[in-house]
């Protein structure tokens, strides 16, 4: 490589580099004026000096528009006052390209304006921010696991079955075998999964076609999903408390200038890097009905619900012990009370809502295949998931971690839509 | 964790530990017996005295089968003969269910059979081995783009265009807005994204209907494809090669013990990291007829062209400059000679085929637009990909690696359904 990446200029401290990136913005002052060049890597300050520079490269600035591209090269040099820490001191600029009427101005645009502009809006400072956090998040989320045993295990997505639900499928025709369907979860493959690897997860594309919902909810998102032999619900609930402590505290680490981009209170984030609160169920809506709701005991919660609870909270919530019918047919009961199963879902503070849900499964293959017919449960095509009650059953837990739900609350972003390169929803396929 | 993972038992050396797992085979001499013990992230033997446990425990060894769960006490010794270095001298045993009729034994099974119950195959010794390989190939081709500037960005799988022709797509219908399609490269995206990042890559599932295909061609594998702005033809397949490099060094470091599982000849891959060939296809052409072969000036190369022309080579070989006629649009012409674009294939040894395809791309708007005009693509679809050579166009280069081939090579398995947890072909949906 013949130049450098802003990122690394430290390295580079009074020396002469080529950096290549675009326009971010420019200002003049007389005989100095200067170029905020970008390269995605960051953002540093160009000086252009009227004697240093030639006439030509002086007068470059009159041309430069916003997002053109340029080459640009000059000396490093330390500057405490600069963004960054580091400035350029200009020799040459090179036009590469100059963009004209680029349509994403710094101006105010309206929501389907800018997501018609995706392409294009992905660049501004904010969605640069957000996806950079995004890109952390991840990786924090595949080393805590790395790091616990937990071994890659990636499910298919052509799926003859469906683990939640019929309604909110999306169909593929498949050759001459009928519909496959687009998953929706790779729960019940990575369940087959432990029982070679001990612990597994996969962390892809779900999708689901929620025909009544808005705009709001995207169609496909990316969902990990882990998955331990042997594990049962107390130490199901521990592994996810760390693995969400661990993602917060490598955002702090790694994204200081990202979350001071977006606003960030980084104080928030720091209080949720606690001991996170637990309560049943029955313990939420007794909560909710204590400040004036109505909800009746074998009630789902809503996302208003979901905010009541975790109001005052600096830390994640878990909802625990849920009445079985208001759950999947895989979760295993509660042996203090079998009304009750072993599933909880985790809401996040500040009204981020949930970010997680698990359980413990069952793995009595009796129970578990009664349950199924009381269903009405197409029991050929879960014939395998049976299987694996059979042969050497164990104990078992796993859970789901929505990406975009954890990138929206360590980003503090309101619109899921921003926390994924090209949001997909009932009502947006493009670009 | 009220109990230890094998793999970690090294750590316990003299102390007793519970294990728990599941029984992988047993051997019997008169007052000792052997258990051997597999809990997914490795595998030990639990030896088993007359005069060291209660009758019951000594006696369940005619109670276990193959696959049956236990929970093993006992105390972890030191050995240099056992596999692993590690014994567990054994005090107690729990059943938590015995197998019955477990369907995989230790003969010969037929590959339906066995895709059949791929569920149940996963915990053969050998694809234990394979997953765990792809588990290290997967996060060494992260790890490396990681710390060389590259973003994670999650392209898209729900699409209204196709990168690459539109024969071979899955349809999906999409609400109110027409058919949906399973992409097949997130390149497009990527090249939206450098924009905003500079460097970028996607690594999730891909589809590919192909009709006239075998079984031997799975429609949904995973694909890594990285983008880098300001990159151009020779830095681009250097980033290949470094790339590739890293991921054998990785498996060498990291699965000693799964390619010893396989009996990889591990000799091959170190052979492998050394600079790579490069030879244009012209050369190709030419040295395959020398060959004997009867191929054309503007053919693509076939399996058996890519096995000749890495025979006798320990490293992969890079095929550069293809005929334009060949290859994709968007990939941009050679300036030394306009009939050829800067494309490369990377074959790898030992016929195990194309591992990577990659290009530099047409970074001049009006080239690119006539290029989609004479193939009459909806140019409405691709506004926004030719939006990018208008606001600040860069010259880049982007290359798409095939995960279940790389899989395949560093295993040294020959069936591509081995590489992936679960297969999808024309003929295999299930389980």
């Amino acid at each position: 490589m013949d130049w450098v990446l802003i990122k690394d200029v430290k390295d580079y401290n009074d020396r002469e580099v080529t950096l290549k990136g675009w326009v971010y913005n420019k200002r003049s002052s007389g005989k100095i004026w200067f170029l905020i060049l970008r390269d995605g890597t960051g953002i540093i300050q160009g000086v252009v000096l009227k004697n240093e520079v030639s006439e030509e490269v002086f007068n470059i600035k009159d041309e430069l528009t916003q997002e053109s591209s340029v080459i640009v090269k000059g000396l490093i040099h330390a500057d405490r006052r600069s963004p960054g820490g580091y400035e350029i001191v200009v020799r040459d600029i090179k036009v590469v390209q100059i963009a004209t009427d680029y349509p994403i101005a710094l101006k105010d645009h309206g929501v389907e304006f800018l997501m018609d502009n995706r392409h294009l809006w992905l660049r501004s400072r904010k969605q640069w921010a957000i996806l950079r956090i995004r890109h952390t998040v991840y990786y924090a989320i595949t080393e805590y696991l790395n790091n616990n045993g937990f071994i890659r295990f990636d499910s298919p997505l052509l799926t003859p079955n469906a683990c939640e639900g019929t309604t909110t499928l999306f169909t593929v025709p498949y050759f001459d075998l009928g519909n496959a369907y687009l998953s929706q979860s790779g729960q019940l493959y990575l369940e087959a999964g432990i029982m070679s690897l001990g612990r597994v997860y996969d962390f892809g594309p779900v999708f689901r076609a929620e025909k009544s919902k808005t705009r709001k909810h995207l169609t496909e998102f990316w969902m990990m999903d882990a998955e331990a032999a042997y594990v049962e619900h107390d130490e199901n609930l521990k592994i996810q408390e760390e693995l969400i402590r661990f993602v917060i505290r490598s955002v702090l680490e790694k994204n200081a200038t990202e979350l001071e981009v977006l606003e960030r209170d980084i104080e928030q984030l720091k209080k949720a890097d606690a001991p996170f609160k637990r309560m049943t169920h029955k313990e939420a809506i007794e909560y909710l009905r204590s400040r004036g709701s109505d909800i009746s005991d074998k009630s789902d919660l809503g996302a208003k619900d979901e905010v009541m609870l975790t109001e005052g909270s600096d830390v994640p919530v878990f909802i625990e012990k849920w009445p079985k019918e208001i759950k999947a047919f895989y979760m295993k009961r509660d042996k203090d009370n079998p009304d009750l199963v072993l599933g909880a879902d985790l809401i996040a503070p500040e009204g981020f809502g949930e970010i997680i849900g698990g359980s413990q499964r069952e793995d009595d293959h009796d129970l578990l295949y009664q349950r199924m017919v009381a269903e009405d449960m197409p029991l050929d095509e879960y014939q395998w998931f049976l299987d694996l009650r059979k042969y050497g059953s164990v104990p078992h837990s796993g859970f789901g971690v929505g990406l975009e739900r954890l990138v929206q609350w360590m980003s503090g972003v309101e619109q899921i839509r921003e926390s994924i390169p090209f949001a997909r929803t009932i009502y947006r396929l493009r670009p």
